[in-house]
C-alpha cells in the first residue's frame, strides 16, 4: 500500500503538537437520523495497519454508532494549536464490534482494547450513555477489568476520501485539498487552493 | 432577557481557559447540499446583547453559507483543554449579510467589523475561498482597509437549543443535557444523565 499524500503533513503535524495529550483530539460530525449533525470530540487511535484509515474507539451504546448504521459519511476536524493547522477529513465511516466478519478488523479491535488503560477500559462498563442518572443503579465498579474486550466495545474506522488541510501560519496562508478518485486507478489528487 | 442555565458554566470554562488562545475555537458541523455533514474550526465573538445566541463571523463566499441557507441546523463541539470539558451546542444558525432585514442584527455585524484586527479584515479582501491558487491573480493587498463592512462579510449566529455539557475530570464524570423548550413558554430544562 501507498501512503496517502496528506500522510507526511499530517505527521508533521502530530510530531510537532506532540507535547500537547490534547493534539490528538479531533472533532467528529456525523448525520443524525433526524438529518440534523452531530458532533462530539474524539480521540485518536493511530493508523490501522498498511491503510490510510483512522483508528478511534466508540462504544456500541453511543448515539453515533446508530448515526453511522443510518449515514456512514463523517467529517472529522482536527485543529493544531502548535502549528496553528487544520485538517478536515471526509470519509466514510465503519464500526467494528464482536461479530465483524473480518478477522483482521476484529484483531485490530481486540490490540486497541490492550492498549488501553484500565480508565479507558472502565467506561465500557459504566451504565448507559446518555440515560437520566436518578433511573440508573450506583456504579459498582468490577474488581478485575477483562483482557478480551467487552461486547459494546467497538472500533470505529474512518476512511478519508477528501482532505482538506488549511495552514494558518505563514502569509498569505496556505490551503491543499487531497481527493481520492474512487475510478481511476484509486489514485489521489492534490490541488493548491485559495485559504 | 434570562441567561440560559448553561451560560454560567460556559462562562467558567472560558475564564479557567482564557490563557489559551485557541479554548476561543470550537469546530461547527453542518450539513452540505449532499447530505454529508461539514465540521470546521471557527472563532468564538462573544454573545449577543441581551441574548443566549453565539457570534461568529463568516465570509459570504464560504461553503457553509450556502449550507446553512438549505439547513440551518448546525452544532457546535467545544472541547476546553485546560478543564478538560466539552460543550455541544445544538441550534440554529442564521447568517446576517449587509441587507439583513433586522437593524439589531446589521448593527452588531457592523460593530464586530470594527472590532477585528487589520489581519482579520483582510482576510475579506482575499481571491475566492476554494478556488484553485493557480487561475487566481496574485493577490494585491489594498492600502487601507474599509472601516465599515465589506459586502461578503458576515455576521453568523448560532442560537443553541440543546447544549450538551460533559465533565471528563472527576470519577465519575458528569454530564449535563440542557434542553430547550420551544412550546412550554421557552424555558430550559436540565437532566443530569450518564456520561
Amino acid at each position: 500500500m501507498t501512503l496517502a499524500p496528506w500522510r507526511s503533513p499530517l505527521a508533521h503535524a502530530l510530531h510537532r503538537n506532540r507535547s500537547l495529550v490534547y493534539a490528538r483530539y479531533l472533532q467528529l460530525a456525523t448525520l443524525g437520523s433526524d438529518q440534523r449533525p452531530a458532533n462530539r470530540t474524539i480521540v485518536f487511535r493511530g493508523f490501522l495497519e498498511e491503510t490510510n484509515t483512522l483508528k478511534f474507539v466508540t462504544d456500541q451504546r453511543s448515539e453515533k454508532v446508530n448515526q453511522i448504521a443510518v449515514n456512514s459519511w463523517g467529517e472529522a476536524c482536527w485543529y493544531f494549536p502548535k502549528t496553528r493547522e487544520q485538517f478536515r477529513l471526509g470519509g466514510e465511516l465503519k464500526v467494528v464490534g464482536e461479530n465483524h466478519p473480518d478477522a483482521t478488523l476484529t484483531k485490530a479491535r481486540r490490540l486497541i482494547w490492550q492498549d488501553l488503560s484500565d480508565k479507558g477500559r472502565l467506561q465500557f462498563y459504566w451504565p448507559d450513555p446518555g440515560q437520566p442518572q436518578a433511573e440508573t443503579a450506583a456504579f459498582d465498579p468490577p474488581e478485575n477489568l477483562a483482557e478480551t474486550p467487552l461486547t459494546n466495545f467497538c472500533l470505529l474506522l474512518l476512511e478519508p476520501e477528501r482532505v482538506d488541510h488549511l495552514e494558518l501560519r505563514g502569509d498569505p496562508q496556505s490551503r491543499s485539498l487531497y481527493q481520492w478518485d474512487r475510478d481511476r486507478a484509486h489514485n489521489w489528487s492534490v490541488l493548491e487552493v485559495n485559504p
